[in-house]
């Protein structure tokens, strides 16, 4: 099933009750169509939120640490106590170190959590298909935000990752992200060989949420 | 009255189920005693201790970003959503840009959250006042853990940081942290002219962290 | 005597052969008009130019680690042997945790080297005149590289500060920078109470650098 | 031939003039022994050794970065034009994000210069040997510096990573590091599949420096 992640950050449209709101009208698409949705709403949200919701709620970043003596960090278990069951990684706006990133992963997987390592190109999508992470989701960072999707504006960038995603790792999957908001941008994605796609403002800033949601997954 | 900021940091013993636990016995502390306790949870923890307690909760680090196309940020407007009234900024283990630590405490200001600077030295402590939180928070890091209360180690960091501070900006108060842990401590840190403390692992590590916390204030 | 301190970069034009060659030019400059040129090249490029020119050679960035285990860090001491005489401490573009700038400071004033810290506002100006470096210079982010000088489009935060700093540490010189190409933009940044201009691709871009380091001093 | 790679980091004794002494040392091992040394001093120090010695010269660290409006960053055209031959790339002292390495090994490549990425385990040397650079010297952090040697302490992380490394691009080659010191750690070393080790504390702050790089070479 189309894995459809939807990256909240921290828009006005998707804080807070807006936030809520929000993760509501994506459990209602999840249930009305063949599609799986996540939704990825910032971290102070997530309790609220899983609270009220069935569908899979994600962190927009964790960090690899552990119990222990740190400050203002994001752990795993913090998350899957607030009701996560998976976070991004690795966001284009929010880069980590590659050890950190494999500390991430690792610290996910032994709680049980889902990982998505985000990337830049083909072979930063090599790279972290190589630490075997349960997705692996490509966004050129110029696209991001520009309304012109990756699918159309950059499809090699998709397919090469594919390609190099399965040459190393064939488990892992594989999504694509930036400008992606219409349906045949969707359709372009998958066809282009991807599992699903992680959107943002294509949606959240969109007028009607639910009815651009509705144009994405009936348009697929 | 004396403030009591107690960082849950990510310990076992202070994060989800035991991070609310903590919280209330912390509020008893507060109602008990005549100090003003603030609970200091890991930011996925705070809207679940926020609707359980009546007492403060502060978030452990905020980013200065506000609405907007940021992911893995924690802004304030979460925070206040998820029932935060402050937070820590610049951790001895989350330390931020000098224009990081202003656009925090600006985005606090703007949303009315109280905001506790984290400082290493009488230098830095002079810097950050000059930024105008509420509170700096003096903290040599290598006591931090340490069960060697600043205190007692070194007084001067903490008599030099409150001439500084009062000095620069006489409207911000001041916090001493850094192996705190019994009510010896705290008199002490009162009497260099602090106007409370910062602590963590002295209580949550303690077997009876209710306990630690009498000897704590009654100590005092 | 008015200070211009003209920042390398890793342009082309101010890379190797060419950082030499226009390092050579503003020796011309500083010798031929009542001005003081300090040359800021890229750290690999400090020795060559320090043994050609007699003009000060600073470095665009120092760490605050001494002698030790320390792997790709800038160190005060390196930069001394190889003929630097002061450092850029915390640009726009290289931005530093405040603990860090401090350390910096300290590292150069115990080997005698200068420091500039720059700043994005007058807030942050206080704040990095509270830790005594020589010069503060203060230079909006957003003008940096717009060609829009600084001492037009924002002449406020020029003149605060210039009050922030010669309120909390009157020793400290004040220079501003970001936008900065003319002598009048010159005139206007020490009319408002610098000692002097940051200044970058309007020079180093110039089709003519000579004439337009000229345009700059005589325009003054 | 066995590479020997030597870190100088920001100790005292490899740092300016002793940098330049050490070089000249790591010249006559390479000339007398069939080793290949490479010296890896602070980026300040590049320039007078590059003139000084014929061995190669590599750098601790190098952006990504190419020309343009940056300051503070270690361009590799800059390095380049000092004389250097290579650079260490994301050393455990010196951390980089993923997209980062990439842009580091790129830039490198695209001038001729080689690459050492420096990882930290089996997974991420699997990781790094993705993205193609010359070489990947894997560090168990917690032994750098230590005296250990990872090849009597760690066996296993220099043989998995040989073996990741070799899985997914055989043409890199795998160097070690972390605590060697002796000719019998070198010669563990290689018999684990590595082709040279990565050293520092051990050679560097030895009493006598040549005579420890005498008993490395030769107790191999």
């Amino acid at each position: 099933m189309t894995l459809i992640v939807l990256n909240f950050k921290t828009y006005r449209e998707s804080t807070g009750e807006e936030a809520l709101r929000l993760a509501k009208i994506c459990e209602d698409i999840s249930k009305d169509y063949s599609v799986q949705m996540v939704v990825v709403p910032q971290v102070a949200d997530i309790h609220a939120i899983s609270m009220a919701v069935k569908i899979p709620v994600y962190a927009q970043h964790v960090d690899g640490v552990g119990y222990g003596g740190f400050t203002g960090h994001v752990t795993a278990a913090s998350l899957k106590a607030a009701g996560a069951s998976g976070s991004l990684i690795n966001h284009s706006e929010r880069r980590l170190k590659l050890a950190e990133i494999e500390a991430s992963i690792l610290a996910c997987r032994s709680l049980g959590l889902k990982t998505i390592v985000c990337t830049n190109n083909v072979a930063t999508s090599r790279a972290a298909a190589a630490l075997q992470p349960d997705f692996v989701a490509v966004e050129p960072p110029e696209l991001i935000g520009s309304g012109i999707p990756v699918s159309k504006a950059d499809p090699e960038v998709v397919r090469g990752s594919v390609a190099a995603v399965k040459d190393i790792a064939p488990g892992v999957g594989v999504l694509c992200g930036a400008g992606i908001t219409h349906g045949e941008d969707l359709r372009a994605a998958l066809e282009l060989g991807s599992e699903g796609v992680l959107l943002a403002s294509g949606i959240i800033k969109a007028k009607n949420q639910r009815k651009a949601l509705e144009d994405l997954v009936t348009g697929a």
